[in-house]
């Protein structure tokens, strides 16, 4: 039984989507396969690969304005926006306000029906936000993030700026394809380049 | 903020569904919160009851014809058939042969949205072929289970005849709950001893 991954593996490996940190939480242990020479742990990639698949079919399932996304670092930031545009997801960056999913009393105050979180060591108030409410969690997860709350990780670099990219890239394109929106990869008329932040001036 | 339970805590205590077993798997540590005088390790309540929660939300997103639940003990047969019953979702009971996800040409051939598992020991197939097609696999996991290719897991007592019937009640419930069947836990006319094994003669 062939079974194809959502891009060709060499195109996951380039960006370095399984290269985790130095450091392993217990939570994390179960996705690291090996250790490298320089220290850095590696994510196993056909559980990143399904996991990315799963959260777009979870995703696809609720209305895109039931859903918010967090992002709180520049590289993240730049590929849930696009993200966002092209979904109709609602996006959260910067800092998240206690009260904001439980605070009726607030303006900011939005319910959402899935939340999902690009890092949480930087978004940890939406998680508890949405724990508290008992809304799903699906957070990508470096080897060095703490998982506690997080209902579905997909185990991924969630700090690289192309990892990101493709990430979110894919993400995007099966969320259309299982909304029904487009048929094929074909029809996604998008490049990972375009969910990349913008680092430098590009000379004309 | 108070946070209720979906049942008196009492009777989830009741029915141990937080009692595991003398073995822990590498990844049911995180759910672990204790180990009893006996050796039997405990599983975190509130932890417990948000993942009942976050899958019943979660399955009730899917048409119940396309969610598969398997059994394959006599307490979780008896419990998902009133459950299936309820809901309308599909079960699989006993030996899941291989290829009834995968393979067009058997006759028992099937093509589930989503997969929930009762126990993945039993169960292996059905989680392979899951894992194979990429279709999410929710799990009922005891401290003793593998979570190889579960992408959601309930920590759980996924053993016990009045914790299988407690879980699936609260299954049955919530998902019609969250379907907009039932508006409220009131209307919601089954007793947890209806998802009971019967396993003696009553007297009558």
């Amino acid at each position: 039984m062939s079974k194809e991954m959502l891009i060709n593996q060499n195109e996951y490996l380039e960006v370095g989507i399984h290269i985790g940190t130095k450091v392993k939480t217990p939570g994390m242990k179960r996705f690291i396969y090996k250790v490298r020479e320089d220290g850095l742990y590696l994510l196993d990639l056909p559980t990143i690969d399904k996991r990315l698949r799963v959260a777009a079919r979870m995703m696809a399932r609720y209305n895109p304005k039931d859903i918010v996304v967090t992002a709180s670092r520049i590289y993240s930031v730049a590929a849930v926006a696009k993200f966002a545009e092209i979904t109709g997801i609602k996006v959260l960056t910067g800092r998240v306000m206690p009260g904001i999913f439980t605070n009726p009393n607030r303006e900011d105050f939005i319910e959402p029906e899935l939340v999902f979180i690009s890092d949480n060591r930087n978004e940890k108030q939406a998680v508890k936000e949405a724990s508290k409410t008992n809304v799903p969690v699906i957070a990508l997860c470096d080897t060095d993030n703490w998982i506690k709350f997080v209902d579905l990780i997909i185990p991924c670099n969630n700090k690289g700026r192309r990892s990101l990219s493709l990430i979110y890239y894919l993400l995007a394109r099966e969320f259309l394809k299982e909304k029904g929106l487009i048929k094929s990869d074909d029809e996604f008329n998008y490049k990972v380049s375009d969910f990349e932040a913008k680092v430098e001036m590009k000379a004309k």
